[in-house]
């Protein structure tokens, strides 16, 4: 493990959106810190991970890149000792199981969500799908911007997922359209609806609706910088931490729900 | 037509929910009303159509019964010259025509939704989506309590309507499951979501989402009391009117949508 | 203590607005449960304390009466071995300390607020401000209707309380009307700001405004009637546990804040 | 009246935040418009109004800049016969006048806030107010980031006037803190209640709450850039028409409020 203070920081996936996000996040943030950025191109005062020039010197390296970067990230971390905060989405199980190995040897935080609001959220909602009892009806209601391709967001069915394990059900309906229904709502359900419009960034409600009272918890996000935000949160976290790996419930402190 | 001043009111459909909300509103109104109760059976200080007594001596009759309780409404309103406050649903065209015909010779409201808000609601979204260019996106949110077995609510596809003519659309995609798409939205939709559960009365909420700025308009219901309450406006704002064919947009003053 | 199964509950306070809540929900509850309501006057099927007959048959007493009744009802309860739900507010210290000695030898709730939802919001908001760091600013709204003479309401009080120790800070500024200030938002404030209108039961948000992101709390209550429901709650939870002070984090199966 | 198609457009305070933000919404639009960029300073390619190089070939002036600014660009306008749209705050009545003088000879639009969604809500809460009898309670509720220095802001303030003139009160009292109270709501009253937190750009709700049922109507702004947005709409509606002093009402084609 190198010393507990980042002094530099490597970012595979630099000329991505949220390797530019990082960028920016790191530049405005208190203390110097050398950036070392890697892409795929050698533009842009880019290297490429071939290059190898003083990479060695980094203190910790960000990944927001493709599986394939992601997998350079890894070898290139064991070698060298590196600590690592990885948000590539998409890796192989074989990818995955190596940054197992990889967080045998050095701390490393492994997550599909930086933002603090939403794993805040998730929280909320499992304690909340805990304690509120079967009468409080669980629905989700997400809007994102026109250009999403996807729906429901994978933060909402992440949110149905929580509501299932907190709740112990076995298998949880997830309803996208209720109008093919026609009858009254069943119990072990959590309905997920989508809105899609504008430039919204993105925005997560989760009701608990219940008999004569009801509960809402929301997540508005106003720009995916706070992704950037989350991940160099992490990054700070993780200087200095104990070699294992970690996901954002980690750096947040909480327990594992 | 008789005098200005309501002093007996006629509600037939005296036992349904409708009628005993109409009842309870109706007493605690400023001013001595006589009511005559009409209903299918004679329990309860009720009468029935067949039973005739004294009920010509009535201002004005409020109906919300069954198709076939309107038709004997309609029938006695004709004799008697009686106005009517008319908002049974599931009317046939036949019976529509009656209507019309009575309306030539005393003075009807005839509406499917007696709500001052939703009235209201409607002519908001009708100026909004002419207003709004294009690239602001219409979506309507509803949520009704864990009993209501049709999706979505009849308010929330007349909204919908309501934006479609608003825009001069020529056939309107409802979008009831955005899960199905897997690409951007199109131009000329409206999604309509709902959610369900607990016991939330009625809510509506029409979004419109552009760039940078939205707008979402909302109508919450705490008690179906409100469709009485509409109903007793609109009986009151009958009484003394010309003989024709009213809706509330015309309760409200508003020129139609 | 008596047995675990609740058979008879004696209500005092039974002909103010809570005892009628709570006479309707433990109608409508499970089981047959009988009823012995007792209050000031003797109309209604209502006995005074002073009548005692066959008080001592009850299972457990709810109490949301008058401080005076409050003590009537201690006392009844220490001599006959009565656990005790307390929802009487504005108690004196010394009738507090006299509710402290009745729990140590009967099981006692003694809560300022039954409903489950804001005991639960209060959980979220206590998790959120330990959670999100000082970036993110806390904001409390309220709605109450028109006829609430104070303002802000005693939870918004409470909830900007919780907020304060969880933040760990020694000084809370409650803001309520930020047009005196023309200055930035300083950091170790919380707002609180109170709506009046119409006929809303209660609805408290707590905001925490951060850079890029937010996220919303909200507890909405259709009907005071909540209240009823959590303190029949307690009732329930109470019926068998151990003599002591509880109150409603307890009864919810929280750690304490 | 120089042609009805836009060319060349002069931006006066090019460089400040509107300035910029106009820059960037009219690169982004369709078809080619050249752009004088003036300013107080010389730098980033800009020209101060003392230059006058080529600037007649504008045709139209949109001008954000101070109130000596605007008075260089209303003469200039005159000599050169060349719309204007004018959103400089803080004019001299004396400045104002001769805008009127401007207005005579060439068309103008002056608009204190050029954002097609306030602008639109001002209609919509117009109509909601005049419609909804006096049983509805108007309150507003507005936030803002954290630096935002005056409070509340000048939009809630002009809601609240556009409440009072459609109700036709004489006096409003506008309530910006309820604590002081203790009593019930009164009737001839607006609550305007201001939240401040994080990096909120600007977002306005103005219920009407009624007797069970209400109606919420919310503008959220995520960037100041819509407002330039709004500039760049009245720009093109200019182009063409008629002399005579217009504002945003004129330009999205509402009758006067």
């Amino acid at each position: 493990m190198k010393s507990d203070k980042l002094k530099t920081v490597l970012i595979n996936g630099a000329l991505g959106r949220m390797g530019k996000s990082l960028e920016k996040v790191i530049k405005e943030s208190k203390g110097k810190i050398d950036l070392i950025k890697v892409d795929q191109s050698r533009t842009n005062n880019c290297f490429t991970f071939a290059d190898q020039i003083n990479f060695e010197k980094s203190d910790l390296i960000i990944d927001f890149s493709t599986p394939q970067g992601t997998l350079s990230v890894v070898e290139f971390c064991k070698q060298n000792r590196l600590p690592a905060v990885i948000g590539t989405t998409g890796l192989s199980q074989s990818t995955e199981q190596q940054i197992e190995e990889l967080a045998k040897v050095v701390p490393v935080v492994y997550a599909s969500n930086y933002s603090i609001g939403i794993n805040l959220l998730h929280q909320l909602v499992s304690l909340s799908a805990r304690i509120l009892d079967q009468s409080f009806h669980p629905e989700i209601m997400e809007i994102h911007h026109q250009e999403k391709k996807d729906a429901p967001s994978g933060t909402a069915l992440s949110l149905a997922e929580t509501v299932r394990v907190a709740r112990q059900w076995r298998d949880t309906a997830i309803i996208r359209d209720r109008s093919s229904d026609y009858k009254s709502r069943e119990r072990q359900q959590v309905g997920v609806q989508s809105l899609r419009g504008g430039s919204v960034a993105g925005e997560h409600t989760v009701f608990f609706l219940g008999q004569n009272e009801r509960l809402e918890l929301t997540h508005r996000a106003k720009d995916r910088i706070i992704f950037a935000q989350g991940a160099w949160k992490a990054a700070k976290w993780l200087s200095g931490k104990e070699c294992g790996l970690y996901d954002m419930q980690d750096v947040l402190g909480f327990s594992r729900i």
